[in-house]
């Protein structure tokens, strides 16, 4: 079967349904609100968002499908020269109300231009309130062995990319603990074809809801104290500032016309900033901090409880 | 005496005092903090923040003096070719607790570089949770006082640079109901001189003590539902949106390295954003909403109750 955009389009249909299916069966509670929307040039979108319910408190997956001409600004911020694109994705991002559960972001996504040009990108990351060193480890593990099915060199090199992605760069901290981000995936740049290419695309994908399932189910039902809520709204509060301020993605929908409430359902339902905080020393929000930074090597951490 | 750098930066200092004294007697409940910061260049500042007192829940009181060389990436920001620099100013925002209390900015600067090359800039905006036409025209009307003392120009260009930015594009609505806004003032561009232009700018300065107490005394006891609560922390949410994504004083300070901290002390403590919301047909929200946009001529404006 050919990859051509109708094959990719149905199939990140289908990635959003599958996934919605299982987030619901883990919630075991809420049902994902539906709305329809139409792109001011041609094609549309379908959001889905999940709000308070039993785990998450505000969560949204959502599928798009557009395509139409790229205005000279949008073309600048793609650093491409190409006059008409398709552009098909999925993206998820679910804050939950437990502080022990993380947040977490993914997202696919394919891009068609003229001449045949096509790109994929996407990548999954993880936001967790309390950094739990063998979650950490866990995590990037799981994410390593998608990318090892497909090339040696993946996980490396887009652990390193988001890593340096979801920075932010005004409080000297990474957004969370960092995953795999990848972008202008090609056959001309890379060793394999657009066929296993999606493939890989499509299996980053479809390892989000298991991962996210298993946290879901580990934490969602540990006590936390009323300090906890805190600083779970305070680091609310960080990423709304990496969402608004830094990512790329969200700057290049909101200047380029997208929906808003569809791409703005990244940010949390309550956020707090206080002025000049910082936490107790030798406090679990002090370790977490210590964990926010570039360059851990999770997959070989070591866990050392004296740390 | 000569408008020189020492005496606006004295001048600025002196501004800063007193609003806060003001501020304090107004509130009559808490104390403004203090903290001394270092730019690492040269110069610094003293950020006062007040936190949870009768009527402000947070707010901040800013002034800084810093010079130095500009980076490229600086020079690019402000659109200048200078080698060193000198900037001094003023910057204020109050989030009151009360949603019947709005929200207001306030900042004056003095930015100088090489070969006697300087501009000041600054303005006043308000930002109600609900609008209230008289407090609009009031408001507007001593804005427009303070300018008609030195150039009859200057209200209604700075009262269109306002409208203009402080504009959220992706939603289609002004942050508040404007004010005046300007920049790159000097003798070269306008009428004034130097001289004029510093009392210009200090007068507006000293105008917002008394507007924003005669707003604190007016609302602060006022009664409000839980509905009006949640509606604040919305407002607040567009507020940070503003703030983090577009304006370009909080994106300057934080790319060139200035304190974090101070820059964002513009964030309200608690921010809410609740996917897809709108409010209800003819509720008092929505007809906020309806003056959320640019060029209402509120200095004519007459109030009509059919509205």
């Amino acid at each position: 079967m050919e990859t051509n955009r109708e094959f990719i389009e149905q199939r990140m249909r289908d990635l959003q349904s599958s996934i919605i299916a299982e987030l619901e069966l883990a919630d075991g509670d809420g049902k994902f609100s539906s709305d329809y929307w139409s792109h001011s040039e041609q094609g549309g979108g379908l959001t889905r968002v999940l709000r308070n319910a039993r785990v998450i408190e505000k969560g949204g997956v959502n599928f798009s499908a557009v395509s139409g001409k790229l205005s000279p600004k949008a073309a600048r911020s793609l650093e491409m020269e190409t006059e008409t694109f398709f552009a098909t994705g999925v993206s998820i991002v679910m804050h939950p109300s437990n502080p022990h559960v993380p947040i977490i972001h993914m997202n696919v996504r394919y891009f068609e231009g003229d001449d045949g040009m096509y790109w994929f990108g996407g990548g999954i990351d993880l936001t967790p309130h309390y950094v739990v060193e063998e979650d950490a480890i866990d995590f990037h593990k799981k994410l390593k062995a998608v990318c090892d099915q497909y090339e040696s060199g993946f996980y490396s090199e887009f652990k390193k990319w988001a890593d340096d992605y979801f920075f932010i760069t005004h409080r000297n901290e990474t957004r969370g603990i960092g995953g795999i981000f990848f972008d202008r995936l090609s056959h001309k740049n890379r060793s394999l074809s657009k066929n296993e290419l999606a493939e890989f695309v499509f299996s980053v994908g479809h390892s989000f809801a298991p991962i996210y399932v298993g946290l879901m189910n580990k934490y969602a039902t540990k006590a936390f104290s009323a300090n906890e809520k805190k600083w779970q709204l305070i680091r609310r509060g960080r990423y709304a500032e990496f969402n608004l301020a830094i990512d790329r993605g969200t700057r290049f929908g909101l200047e380029t016309g997208g929906r808003t409430e569809s791409i703005l359902m990244s940010l949390p339902a309550e956020a707090h900033w206080e002025y000049n905080y910082s936490p107790e020393k030798n406090s679990l929000e002090e370790r977490t901090l210590s964990f926010l930074k570039k360059g851990i090597n999770w997959v070989d951490y070591s866990v050392n409880e004296d740390r």
